[in-house]
């Protein structure tokens, strides 16, 4: 076994190929759903929304898609990302586990965002696409797609909820920077926007009616497409390179995990640490998969395995995932990323077949494990990121009371430099650790779309 | 030639040794006077102040000095950091100049300042320091001395300037997210501090006012040790392991730069990138090294090489140096970290013997030149750190326009993601381009010591 603390890759093993999950899938996907119609989605269905290259990837039953040159190319401002032996941390713990990390904080967004936007702006320039519709909450999505329509020269505009438009300067001056139009949503731009906006001139918006204002906008013009930067197979496939690098650096290491964890919210971030390991998995290999996802929007420990929409307004295809309701309103946390009512069909797919596990934690106690981590490692992990440290310190601290060795890694899918409001509440004791909003979800629940399977 | 865009090293080529540049100097360094006692400064006089460990680095003549297996260690958790090629940069300037960064970013801290703050506890901790006072501007030193106390168990006391503890959150943020106390100086702790809010009760602080409360609070208690960021010449000797692993890396890229920028305020991000170049100038070797200031603080190319006081307040030693005047109050631009009278007496020397050129640039063609940057690069430069690249984007330009070619190594010594404020302000075209404050200048200068040099 190495005895490195850092184990980094040469820009030569930027992974050549994404790993595309399904042909290892215990089963065929679930159909999706036309909202309009509830007959499955063709991909002729989608061209209005997407470019023929990420329908495709979308549906593939390939298991190696090759990543091209000028995708690469771009890559190569971050990855590979680094791979960290977290020994400070671990001797913090005083437990017998090695625990790694996979940083993706180092990209110029300070997320792993930009791994899916760069592939989906430059499938949409070889469309022909002149500019790209999306929406953001906090801004983490927005500014890596942002960044990525800059480096193709492609137009760029983020429906950004307002009230995270309004609080939440800095992502939006990074969209900014890198040559976006953000407008505050619900805005004046489209018919979804000026609807809430006469019933409600004050509204400070949500990522459903976002959704709804870009995905408009794209169908309404027809040289502008839509992005969305999570739950879709295609943004899932991009995320690989994460696990894919990891994979060789765990070897590198002379190491292999006995548990790999992501934080979960619509489940990019998890699904590129997790995917490759699975692939292993499925090949035979004893290797634990944990999704860590918040308690007061516990989609993947409380939800169910149905059809539902994909966003609040009904205008995004219905797909069979796990949700607690398209129309659940998720408490106010800090770690905005993951509050969405639904997961990836994909990651839905592999609990619901017990080739995955998912936790939830309350967030006083995932900023303590952030806090904790930051001392010992240096690094200030994002709100999101720290629900996977929280799992990672929860299992060496099982692995010391048991007095057995493990092997622990964890995606640390971003850098808090721009969430330290967030760190002040923790410390000012203003957090609320949200309960388990059991009334809220059995309701919303009651409102799932009845979908008949054709045969 | 290699076509690399990102020239990276394993951690087994952290540098084992600081380079120490006296013994390369034209002369011995001028001696440092004792601002009470106009007489030079004896290491005795130095040790209410800093522990042995950084005395004896401040005057010794050994060329290379070994980096503890301790600091090392700890380095290892961002160095070493990567080199790019900036391709895309390259060509929207259309340029046939080849363009190198060194980027610093990727520390905890955002910033090249852990590089000596880590050493700097370490040899606290070595002497028995119980705690370290420091001061701050906007935060860069403040957060990353608070990260390196952390590290070793040391308590550290962080006097920020009271504008930008109200104005700059972020920052302040992080110091106590690393455990640092942070006081909004001037501060009711200190003789110094009091003395000045009685005078004006709402003062707004200056960075002399905070140097003079920390060095107060270190050398009324026992337990206590001062850090400072930037100026000193073992502040110069910790960043040289930015210089040393450019060689190393430009080597990789199978070229070596006919031009090495550093953006200047103390002096210690630009002493860490050339130091190690102005070795092989010493040698022999063609290379120009340029120093990039601000326009409104013009140290280097305005000031006089005089002995000043490094502190408004004069509690600090009297160096030789390129002065402003200690009692220069630069104008408000955002690059906080280069609003500085003086310059270290390292570098002062090395521009006097005319090893070194300096340049100065007003702050919207530097944000121009970062906008210009981000959108190519991806990476959001620090403001500071944008002058740098405005002066590598001159060279680049330059010889286009000659028809030559040319390679260019600069250092990108942090992030700006927790100034995105700044580009709102650039994009608002609410910047301020400040003339060259001759008035202030002069003024200041007749303001300076007067120092006999004994024989």
């Amino acid at each position: 076994m190495s005895d490195q603390s850092k184990i980094i890759l040469s820009e030569d093993r930027i992974p050549a190929s994404w790993y595309n999950i399904i042909p290892d899938l215990p089963g065929p996907p679930a159909p999706v759903m036309h909202p309009a119609t509830g007959k499955p989605v063709t991909p002729d269905d989608l061209l209005p929304l997407f470019p023929m290259g990420l329908i495709e990837q979308e549906v593939s039953t390939e298991r190696w898609i090759p990543i091209p040159e000028e995708v690469r190319e771009i890559y190569r401002l971050w990855r590979p990302t680094p791979m960290f032996r977290a020994r400070r941390l671990e001797k913090a713990l005083g437990t017998p586990a090695k625990i790694y990390y996979k940083y993706e904080g180092v990209s110029p967004a300070g997320s792993h965002k930009p791994n899916t936007a760069v592939p989906q702006a430059f499938y949409n320039k070889l469309a022909g696409t002149r500019r790209i519709a999306s929406e953001t909450g906090a801004g983490q999505w927005g500014s890596s797609i942002a960044m990525a329509c800059q480096m193709f020269g492609l137009e760029c505009t983020v429906y950004m909820v307002k009230v995270s438009f309004n609080q939440k300067p800095y992502r939006k001056s990074m969209m900014q920077l890198w040559g976006a139009e953000v407008l505050a949503s619900p805005s004046d731009r489209t018919n979804a926007g000026r609807a809430i906006l006469e019933q409600d001139p004050d509204s400070n918006g949500s990522l459903g009616i976002a959704i709804s204002e870009a995905v408009e906008d794209a169908a309404t013009h027809e040289d502008t497409r839509y992005s969305l930067g999570s739950v879709l197979n295609h943004v899932c496939l991009h995320q690989t390179v994460i696990g894919l690098e990891a994979k060789e650096q765990m070897a590198i290491a002379g190491d292999y995990p006995d548990v790999v964890i992501g934080c979960h919210g619509g489940g990019s971030n998890f699904a590129g640490i997790s995917f490759p390991f699975l692939a292993d998995k499925a090949a035979g290999k004893e290797v634990r998969i944990v999704a860590a996802e918040p308690q007061s929007c516990p989609t993947l420990t409380k939800g169910v395995y149905e059809f539902d929409y994909g966003d609040t307004a009904k205008m995004a295809p219905i797909a069979k995932m796990y949700t607690l309701g398209h129309d659940f309103m998720p408490p106010g946390i800090h770690a905005g990323g993951l509050r969405y009512h639904g997961a990836a069909p994909l990651v839905s797919q592999l609990l619901d077949a017990g080739l995955i596990e998912a936790r939830a934690f309350g967030q006083t106690g995932c900023f303590e494990a952030a806090v904790l981590f930051s001392r010992a490692e240096g690094i200030i992990p994002a709100p999101e990121a720290s629900h996977a440290i929280k799992a990672a310190v929860e299992e060496a601290l099982q692995a010391k009371e048991e007095g057995v060795e493990r092997t622990i890694l964890f995606n640390l899918s971003g850098h808090g430099h721009v969430d330290m409001a967030a760190y002040d509440a923790y410390f000012a004791g203003e957090l609320e650790d949200y309960a388990y909003p059991a009334e809220a979800i059995r309701e919303s629940l009651c409102r799932l779309p009845k979908v008949e399977l054709g045969d």
